[in-house]
């Protein structure tokens, strides 16, 4: 299948799964009132997992092609790379359902240019602390949905055990980062060597777990590598490469771009978000601007004219090029880890072609 | 083991493992401030799982240990029986998981006396949007926490993948009665059958699934017995049993009792909740205390006064009565039930006593 087919094939498979594991079978007997509530949720639940770029699910499936092929001369299964598929849809219903608690958390009334599921349910209900209390349970019922998807997936997969316990573990690490990124708001400025510290664990929690390590160690464990193997390998490549995407997401909020679809330039900035790239640039700020910039963080808001401001110094002191930097070093990284795979000339650079659809274009070098 | 030392077991053992499953090992390479706020969150984890009454992890392991005793001749593997404890603690943390997203979507401060998970955080973190906000991930975490609890200690049963499958479908069943419980709100008052029959639906889902279904079906499934049987079993005997758990909690919010720490009487009726209660209310009331009824519960809040004039309107119709005879119709069902169990008559009597904590004592005859 080309990548194409696949992204289609994904598509319909997570609106077909997301029905029937958010739903319950023969819902007419509820009576017209719960029946309508019902449906909403699960129409939501279908909207809400709408319109993403799969790159996890994409990853998952190339990484596990790549091995297949290279490792075990192509002797694929049908069956198991169907089951494979489906793992894939799971973490991206997972993902979907961090999304709406993420989007309840940080009060956010927009998600890929729709009303986040919060706010459509609110209208549902006529009520926002309904709309609120039911975001709340369809996130609940999503990640439900995720891991019994992954647990009816993993069972004829070779290492069936480990990939459930990798898939839920993966679920476990995103909520620690969750916390963490609420928590380095309670940072202080005046250390920007443990602030970058700290922002760089959460991204390892919040966005590498799920994002770029998941996805490879699935794949490998249900090629049959060796867990001990598959894991060392998914860390090595994913981890850079995961942090690399996160940091080129906060990159992308300084800097712009029209792939960045509906979010406004400088809305970390305005949110007074503690991140990699304001810790470099405090570590790159004169005493003057360092005042600032200080000020700027501590008070309770920000206006436009701050958020102007901010770039301007991200832009003059060089805050952006260390972050692009830093980018390029954790490609590089990865890219090393990747060479390590043993795999053919071939998939190697097929692999490391859908790994560099996590990093800028304008940062990989080929 | 007695049931006291059981109980004294299942607590020691859940504050273990919340601890374990919800934290991450050697946090201290965190830096301070996201140390502090990770250390509160899973103190928060562990002080919210205190104080239940852990009727769930009491009947799983009194269903497991009767049907060991009674089918297998006592062939008992201390090994299994930790595991079976270990699993029943899961269902425990579930609830907690539950209970912390419950509270936030009803806007409760408190639970069991103390102040609830949100309310808690928010204090940690100088700020109710963050309260919220931790609050919610803080469920995600225990909700995940209780699915690897229960992956583990499944390893060693019988039917491990069906146990986790039970596990797994059980928090969807709850999660699907919750979003239920929010669309009672929309059921019009004029059809009192439909009001019924719709609560006793939610009540099914939100209540039963977890709190009898679940252990017994756990339990069977562990002691060996055949899925098909022990599922039959388990919906035979819990879902009348949970039922009717439900409907006398809510008959406890009008009759109260001493037994019912930390909820004020009447406080369905201020929420202006729809219950099965009411529904007995309307259909029971003449013309003028059907609008007297109507008016008071579609109004956007109801005062003290309210509250008394309903609770009178329960005594009088004999709304009340009603109740208590479905709930004594509901046990007599699922002691039947029990009864079909095939146990020796020492078992039986202990897994009904077992099953009568589910129930006030004065609506159970012996």
């Amino acid at each position: 299948m080309s990548a194409e087919q696949d992204l289609h094939h994904i598509e319909s498979q997570i609106a077909r799964l997301v029905r029937e594991y958010c739903g319950i079978p023969n819902m007419d007997y509820l009576g017209p009132s719960l029946t309508t509530v019902m449906q909403g949720i699960i129409d939501q639940a279908a909207a809400s997992s709408e319109g993403g770029k799969r790159l996890r699910a994409l990853l998952t499936l190339a990484a596990y092609d790549c091995v297949m092929r290279s490792l075990h001369s192509g002797d694929m299964r049908p069956a198991n790379r169907e089951a494979v598929v489906t793992l894939a849809c799971a973490l991206e219903v997972f993902q979907t359902a961090a999304l709406v608690h993420d989007d309840i958390i940080d009060e956010s009334d927009l998600r890929r240019g729709k009303p986040s599921a919060h706010r459509a349910l609110a209208g549902l209900m006529h009520s926002d602390v309904d709309g609120n209390g039911l975001g709340i349970m369809l996130g609940d019922l999503l990640a439900t949905a995720s891991i019994r998807i992954a647990h009816d997936a993993t069972r004829p997969l070779p290492h069936a055990q480990e990939l459930l316990d990798v898939f839920v573990d993966t679920q476990h690490d995103v909520e620690i980062g969750q916390v963490l990124d609420v928590a380095t708001a309670t940072i202080p400025l005046n250390d920007p060597a443990a602030l970058a510290k700290a922002s760089l664990d959460v991204f390892r929690w919040k966005t590498a777990s799920y994002t770029t390590i998941a996805p490879l160690h699935l794949a490998f464990l249900a090629a049959g590598m060796a867990p001990r193997e598959a894991k060392a390998h998914a860390l090595a490549i994913g981890e850079p490469l995961g942090v690399a995407f996160q940091l080129a997401d906060d990159l992308l909020d300084v800097t712009g771009s029209s792939k960045n679809t509906g979010k406004p330039i400088g809305g970390d900035i305005k949110e007074g978000k503690r991140t990699v790239l304001l810790a470099d640039l405090i570590n790159r700020a004169d005493e003057e601007q360092r005042t600032d910039i200080t000020a700027i963080f501590c008070a309770p808001t920000r206006s436009d004219e701050d958020v102007d401001h901010i770039i301007d110094l991200y832009q003059r002191t060089g805050a952006l090029d260390a972050s692009r930097d830093r980018i390029r070093q954790l490609w590089n990284e990865s890219c090393a880890a990747l060479g390590t795979l043993g795999l053919q000339p071939y998939d190697e650079a097929a692999l490391r072609a859908m790994c560099a659809h996590f990093v800028p274009s304008s940062l990989v070098s080929e």
